[in-house]
């Protein structure tokens, strides 16, 4: 017997048809005994077209996060209402729970809340009484009972929290895609499918580009030491589990993966007088606007006039965002100039296995030498080596990578 | 300064251009310093796509009430979204509340839940904040906490009941027709609209076949003892109070309105032999299958064997429920037949007036008589009398009774 909370997302719950298969499929698996806890997404479009319903009302609705977080918790009701309908019309007791009835308590960061508790009791009791629970994903309510969005990744994230607060035995996380592989099998077709990778190597390859998982969810797993199963909707054979540590050879590799990530732009902020504090200048101005910084290198331009230049990556999509904010704090610094690329690309290596093992650098800068490809910046991480490189030879990078370090495997 | 709840019902809430014209003529009407409370149902045919929806489940979605309420609510919750949005927009501070967050409680009937208790402290708070509160109409939750939709006439029930719970000043409901009227004035033209009613009349009107009003939130206006405002969502002009007594010269009217009810069939139990409790035999057998039984007339058919008839009418929705249910227990006692007619209506005059007042029930009968209609069956109460008559001389039958006793006003 076991208890097991399985996510499934909005385009496994796209139609009543796609509903119904889900319920058939989860029984088909089912041991007797077995405790389910369903955590479910609104079905495909549902939450865009809500989003566009509001936009008639105000075409920035999202001004109003109270009330958008009113209006599309309606979206996940809608489908564990529908599946908790398909679970007793085959002949399963069911109930559907939303958010807050499930206990799931956020802060009130409206359309993007964090969880602050999970008071799962109700769930328990109708598990108790034989039901498969279907919960509301991406959604919980706030002390004054109002319902809360907890914003990207969050169905992931409900699913993984809810499994800790119930101390689950798994968590299995229902995707288009089998498991997590070496690389992105589209990029690389001998790509292979892990069986295992740790929370932090997930994390790493997540953060790094690697588009399978939400690093909030991975992060929630590892706080509540969570296996998480990563599996296909479409298939039944085992995915890839997501734990503190390995349980078979497998750890013998030196890595893990080559994650890429062509959403990025470099900036460089050229001949900055170099006195202290002007990395905080810069960083601290992009943190309270919210933008990541990556790759971060500062380099001496000129020794004798204590000139240095500064040189990050940040997404794509918060390019808009960084662009005058930097271009201000150059200003105050006395900087020459500030330069942005978008011709560029990220690839990475990921492995606990390369601690301590120097070699696994020297192997990376190789094969892509080999390759004919320059490297731009380099930076590191204790479980990855990350080289930008420029984007239109990203998918001959990841390739020959790959090749050196998964060829005969 | 007022404290007031307004209801518009699904029709007025139809589209996002529909959402924001109801908030702008709120807007408009409201005077500095008064406390609005909206009461919505969902938009248009939400809810009918809601139900289409599940059917893609199960066939028969009501099957599972319990789920039915969890995705039914979901329609309401999406048009307090859009208007409370709508308002903010507008510039008015306005917040939603599902009808768990303002209070309505109801018991465990799913789908067609009744409200036990509200406890509208949220509303009262929002209502100090300064913000318009928009609540859904339609809803509550039982002692689990789960969604409960109180089923037909449920939205002005919310409305009513919570303008009650808060001590309102009064409760305005808004439809597509302007008042109450004397008769249906797409039947009789000359109809004018009242501007008082009282509960009990306007319940027997109602009860009667009038549909402005559902005679369950006439009940718990008269419960609370709040003037409910029945008015037009397309004009600013004043429409019919509903109060427990005038407050001015219309208590002179003899008779207050004609209603008329096309959607009934007469149901003849024909040679019963007459011993005690044959009444009770057919008539709790009825109300078992929740079949309402109207226009009752016992009649002695011969005397010397006595043998009697038992004639009544039911609602045609009910045709199918009621018939197999009468067959079974006209059997039972040995009836000669059971002759259900199709081709009847209902023509009615109510008014408290009629009190001690006999000359208006032969006025009536004088009415129907001079225009060549046959009654068939008479059934009166306190404040109303009824005539069963052939369907195709319904229209007739209205004008002419209209005409006897509002020709001169």
């Amino acid at each position: 017997m076991a208890l097991i909370v399985k996510k499934f997302g909005g385009s496994s719950v796209g139609s009543t048809e796609k509903i119904m298969n889900v319920a058939k499929r989860v029984l088909n698996e089912k041991k007797p005994g077995d405790q389910i806890v369903m955590v479910v997404s609104a079905m495909g479009d549902t939450t865009d077209d809500l989003i566009k319903l509001a936009e008639g009302i105000n075409k920035e609705p999202y001004t109003y996060p109270r009330e958008m977080d009113m209006l599309l918790t309606t979206g996940e009701q809608i489908s564990i209402a529908l599946l908790a309908m398909a679970f007793n019309t085959l002949g399963q007791k069911a109930v559907s729970l939303t958010g807050s009835m499930a206990g799931m308590h956020t802060n009130s960061f409206h359309t993007k809340g964090l969880i602050t508790d999970i008071t799962p009791e109700r769930v328990h009791e109708e598990l108790d009484k034989g039901n498969i629970v279907v919960v509301a994903g991406f959604q919980g309510t706030d002390e004054h009972g109002d319902p809360v969005t907890l914003g990207r990744g969050g169905s992931d994230t409900s699913a993984v929290a809810l499994a800790g607060a119930l101390k689950a035995d798994s968590c299995e996380i229902f995707t288009d895609v089998d498991g997590v592989y070496s690389a992105d099998p589209r990029i690389v077709p001998s790509a292979h499918k892990m069986q295992e990778i740790t929370y932090s190597e997930m994390l790493e390859m997540a953060r790094l580009g690697a588009g399978v998982m939400q690093p909030r969810s991975v992060e929630m797993g590892a706080y509540f030491n969570i296996p998480i199963h990563v599996r296909s909707t479409f298939t039944t054979k085992p995915g890839t589990m997501i734990r503190e540590d390995y349980t078979m050879e497998e750890k013998n590799f030196d890595i893990r993966g080559v994650a890429h990530d062509d959403k990025v732009v470099k900036v460089a902020v050229l001949g900055i007088p170099n006195t202290p504090g002007i990395a905080h200048d810069i960083f601290s101005a992009l943190a309270e606007a919210n933008v990541d910084v990556d790759m971060i290198v500062q380099s001496i331009r000129n020794i004798e006039k204590n000139v240095t230049d500064m040189v990050f990556t940040v997404a794509s999509s918060d390019r808009a965002v960084a662009k005058p904010i930097v271009d201000k704090v150059a200003e105050k610094l006395g900087a020459v100039a500030v330069l942005i690329e978008d011709d560029v690309a990220k690839v990475s290596i990921v492995g606990a296995g390369m601690l301590g093992n120097p070699g696994i650098a020297s192997r990376m800068f190789g094969a892509l030498s080999k390759a004919g490809i320059n490297i731009d910046v380099i930076s590191t991480s204790e479980i990855s080596i990350s080289c930008l490189i420029k984007k239109d030879v990203l998918k001959e990078a990841v390739n020959a990578i790959h090749d050196e370090f998964f060829q005969d495997k």
